[in-house]
């Protein structure tokens, strides 16, 4: 590529000719002209040429079919290693070329001869336009690592230098590169070199290409050299790749604290979903206005009920929709004629039917932007208010709690775990909920942007199981993060169901996989858990609790075994067990009785009293080794009086380390939980929300 | 080893030489008389028959010290691969004898000279004398995969074909046996017959070794070769190394149901240990006679209080003891004298302090022999049983409940999952649980063998931390489920303490690992699982459902999301989601409104009524692609009426494939998930139970 030919140009110029991927040499011509190490060779177009090279080249050299349409040279028998001399050169030229000529369309333009690259550690560098998060950069341990055991690693571009330095940290083939088993060690600061300048091609290249393969990257002691290149180029030309559509947060106070309500569709039938929404606002703590509209009723549930929402006496600031999506496009310019802007649709029946039906969607989403009303839905429960007591739920408040005031919002895909994550924020309180169903205009994004700048909201979840607008998401996630100082925790589900795809490239097989979002998720600052059950621990942890300084955990209980669970779990969740101060050994040696186990995990038996615990935290509190204290309750075992409680409560106030409760059992050890976490100290049901919280901790304290 | 020479002369020949290693040629040899294919080689001596063998060798060769002194070779530059041709045999035999002479006492015996192996996937096979298990084979993918992905899987000695054959079908590396990538198939038949003759090696030399590695085992597209071996003396012969302590069942019934219990230590203080477990017995519903015994005291909680055990009036079928350990042993002597056999201790004070205390605990472990008093503990909470009502807990019952009588047995090493589990077990019930603490007497492989032959008890759930005797525990846990048809359900923790250990040998770096722990498990037919929380859930499935016929699940919900988070755990788990029979589909497409998708997983929305539910699962039922029918239930939905209960108890009682349920949110959810276990359906409260569950279900129909 000259200085003045564009991406664009060349992009055009190939696909001119029928090309569906970059050729080799002139791909590899990009990167050397971009400082990246590449094989010495030729393009060779005779055997002359050929054997003239391989002759000069001192060593083995290596000759490849060069085409820009065979997307599988190795399976067309288009590359061949090892070639010695002149003479093999020469005929090996001749079988390539006849293996060309043998299959369609092979589009024979020579053989690429280059010196063959010494052994080292094959690393496989890739680049994708992910489908839902634009231009990626993959690193992985190459071969069979890739294959077997996915040890592949993503980031979103643009990729900084520390970007590229973690993804190396987290493969785990990582010792490869370290010297392994008395190896030499590989240059990987030439590696990290490479992978920042195929970073910056990536950016570049981003409008034309629909993946890259560069596999192997060879990393010897002495350097890192790309061997293979292979540009899969895109159908057209992508306009701004790295570009995304800007989160939007206007109107959207209207879905959470609304002056007035509308309800279209609200049914006098008990059980009717139209009937327990006017239900829930009506005959519990909602304070504002309630309109129910159905042309039918005088009165709904002693509420006067209106026959159209052109009869209302004032434009209600919100609208929910409990009627045939099919109705809702009509409805939505009575809406904007009132000068309303916010909209809520409950009701299914839209994209995820297909058919006539995703099109009404689609007119939905048009007359949004049109309209100016913010919509949320269809197909969701909707949204919640702690402070203003306002739901749109379709769920008896005697089935579903709806918790008190708190510090949690919550963001979810899911209407299931919307009501999972209320009930269990029993205690702990949630300012927001939002279910947004099939997000045809309000999304995670806009959400994520909304929350950030919610005084109430300490602490953003989210449950997702595949982001449309993915860079938008993590662009407002991060901003969160950074400017807002706010921890975003996400479960992302639906892991594996795009993982067998197939694709041309190793690193367009991986599009849309939980391997993509776990690289980007944490490159955004986010707290990624693997469960529902995570998330709500982890979102507890970090409302109630300040970040841990670093990952060296105490525990203490007076029953040992869930330690030991808890141990087992602590590598994977990035904890480590910390060898206390002798000072507070000795303290507790001192201080409790010779059964009394005083090393970490400090085992008080079953024998111990609130005040052994209290000496035991107040221990962990002043000893510099340790960043974050980790109490069992065995709250069953008799000697444990319930002065804990306030005991806790003290301590927790003066405590500048996080402390992680965990106890199980039956309805007194709930009711004793529940007391603590009313005090602020969150108390974890079983080891692995414990653990993951814990790590929660760790993380937004590294973060 | 010649016909007439037995293992134990060749351990002391070599011994007596001071040897550490048998040396590898003597090991070849071993094998090569066992039909286990080595390379061709000899023992050279002199450079010159290093020489004269590598002139005729037809390749390369490698050369290796020979040494019963030298544990790694390697490092000492005893090691020589690519060797060719005389001339630099001789000078590499001289380079060895020299690098063996520079080390101080290597025992230089000569070079052994071999052909180099053609390259293959190279497996590691082992042995070693694990010190809970006895003798076990271990068979990994070798080099890096074992050194950095632990793709490493166990069996005890004897080991049978088919327990190789599943073996070899577990490793993550397993495809690389098959062809992977394009290369050609190794021959695993050639595999199988050599691992099945060092299995039966390792059964024959178990008393002399303590662990042996062949590393590797190069298999190719031909055969399978132990290129190295590396045979590890035992400090001292071994004697029956296969054999094991039987299981004793003799007077456990007396831990259940006492007719009488006598308690030493019993105290008149509210909140004493003494005092509760007096209280429990006293208050509650336990039927058989109390003695408190205090010689402070006329009465305790309204009982007649005795001086002494020799002051009562007959012999108490158990006697608990809540005092000092200390006085315990001479306390034995008076039960002996009364003709009881049961003796449960409580109090802690032993073996995990050491020293002084550890001596007492021996002297009980040899009372309780030589009079014939089985003991439970010490340092425990003890025993329960829900039909007579009996425990000797030290929990109010208004802290702890205590649940009725049900199908589960419980054995656990730790008393707070014990607490743990009767809580959980409040709807389901509990025959008989046990904690055992320091288990002098009384362990897991004797109540294993005993609730194997309790006609109360349905399934075995076992939590262990480590096994002391776990030979004796695997025999009694596999007579359980081949001889009794009862599920064990192990929940082993204490997983990553020990694999650290420094070792001589591969395979003894995984010495009490929890690998040894998974493949011997798995081999003794015990279904294991990965938390305490999945031990209670697939305690509970085993004990209410038939085992699944194969692994093909259907899910159905009137909330999608978990249902999405459960197929990401169905590989793992081994679950399959199932294509349902066109006849389904249309049946339910034909009876539902178009809104409910109608595919595996079901999506009912949240409008289904019970009617629904019982319409899907009926249709499940008479599927014959679904083995097992796995509803959600967002009890949280309104329009899901309270007639689910009767309908799912009819389902249940007419389905010979197994149901189970999940469901998660507050009270409401709590209730009507406790209605469905009262009928017979379980229902776990999270996604990870809800599979681990299932998946209890599938192992236990494929054993």
């Amino acid at each position: 590529m000259s200085g003045a030919e564009s991406v664009v140009d060349i992009f055009n110029g190939l696909k001119n000719k029928g090309a569906v991927v970059a050729p080799e040499p002139v791909v590899k011509g990009w990167l050397r002209a971009r400082g990246v190490a590449v094989p010495d060779g030729i393009l060779a177009t005779s055997p002359d040429e050929a054997a003239e090279f391989a002759a000069g080249a001192g060593g083995p050299v290596v000759m490849k079919l060069v085409s820009d349409r065979v997307l599988h040279k190795t399976e067309l028998g288009g590359v061949r290693l090892g070639v010695k001399g002149a003479d093999e050169a020469r005929v090996v030229f001749a079988q390539i070329r006849a293996a060309s000529e043998a299959g369609s369309d092979t589009g024979f333009a020579g053989v690429l001869v280059e010196k063959q690259e010494e052994s080292g550690i094959e690393i496989i560098i890739g680049l994708q336009n992910d489908p839902h998060f634009g231009p990626a950069i993959m690193l992985g341990v190459g071969g069979i690592f890739t294959d077997l055991f996915k040890d592949v690693v993503f980031r979103a571009l643009p990729a900084t230098r520390e970007d590229i330095e973690s993804m190396i940290s987290e493969l785990k083939g990582r010792p490869l590169l370290e010297g392994f088993r008395g190896a030499p060690r590989a240059n990987i600061e030439a590696l990290v070199e490479t992978a920042v300048a195929l970073a910056k091609f990536g950016e570049e290249f981003a409008p034309i290409f629909e993946s890259v393969d560069f596999n192997p990257v060879i990393v010897t002691p002495s350097g890192a050299t790309v061997v293979d290149a292979k540009l899969v180029l895109a159908a057209g030309v992508k306009d701004d790749p790295l570009g995304f559509e800007q989160s939007r947060i206007n109107h959207l106070d209207g879905f959470f604290n609304p002056a007035s309500v509308a309800v279209v569709g609200a049914s006098a039938s008990e059980g009717k979903i139209g009937n327990v929404i006017v239900d829930s606002l009506v005959n519990y703590e909602f304070k504002g206005k309630i309109y129910p509209i159905n042309p039918n009723r005088e009165e709904i549930l002693g509420v006067k009920c209106w026959p159209s929402l052109g009869s209302l006496p004032e434009a209600p600031e919100l609208v929910v929709m409990v009627v045939d999506l099919k109705l809702v496009p009509g409805l939505m310019k009575e809406i904007a004629a009132m000068g309303s802007h916010n909209m809520l649709i409950v009701s299914g029946g839209g994209k995820e039917l297909g058919g006539e039906r995703e099109s009404v969607e689609k007119e939905i989403v048009a007359l949004s932007r049109q309209l100016d009303i913010r919509v949320v839905g269809p197909n969701c429960i909707g949204a919640f208010d702690g402070e203003s007591r306002f739901d749109s739920f379709f769920h008896h408040q005697e089935r579903l709690l709806r918790p008190p005031a708190g510090p949690m919002s919550f963001i979810t895909q899911s209407g299931t775990w919307g009501c999972g994550f209320l009930e269990l924020a029993e205690t702990v309180g949630v300012s927001k909920m939002v279910s947004y169903g099939n997000r045809v205009d309000v999304d995670e994004g806009d959400l994520t942007a909304y929350l950030a700048r919610d005084a109430r909201t300490k602490v953003i979840a989210s449950y997702i199981e595949g982001l449309a607008k993915g860079r938008k998401f993590l662009t407002a996630a991060h901003e969160a993060v950074v400017e807002y100082d706010k921890p975003v925790v996400v479960f992302k589900t639906g892991r594996n169901a795009t993982s067998a795809k197939a694709s041309v490239s190793h690193t367009g097989a991986y599009g849309g996989s939980y391997k993509v979002y776990e690289g980007l998720l944490k490159q955004a600052g986010i707290v990624a858990v693997d469960s529902f059950h995570e998330l709500y621990a982890a979102s507890k942890a970090l409302a109630l609790q300040p970040p841990a300084a670093g990952p060296r955990a105490a525990m203490l209980s007076n029953g040992a075994g869930p330690m030991v669970n808890a141990l087992d779990l602590f590598p994977a969740k990035g904890l480590e067990l910390v060898r206390l101060e002798r000072s507070s050994v000795s303290l507790m040696r001192d201080h409790f009785s010779f059964f009394y186990i005083v090393e970490n995990p400090v085992d008080v038996t079953g024998s111990a009293s609130a005040a052994d615990y209290e000496f035991v935290i107040r221990a962990l509190m002043d000893d510099d080794n340790v960043d974050i204290i980790m109490p069992f309750f065995v709250f069953q075992d008799t000697p444990l009086d319930e002065s804990i409680v306030e005991r806790m409560e003290a301590l927790n106030r003066e405590s500048r380390k996080p402390i992680l409760g965990c106890a199980a059992g039956g309805p007194y050890t709930a009711r004793m939980s529940a007391a603590l976490e009313r005090v602020g100290v969150p108390v974890l049901p079983d080891v692995a929300q414990w653990t993951a919280a814990a790590s929660a901790l760790v993380q937004w304290g590294a973060i």
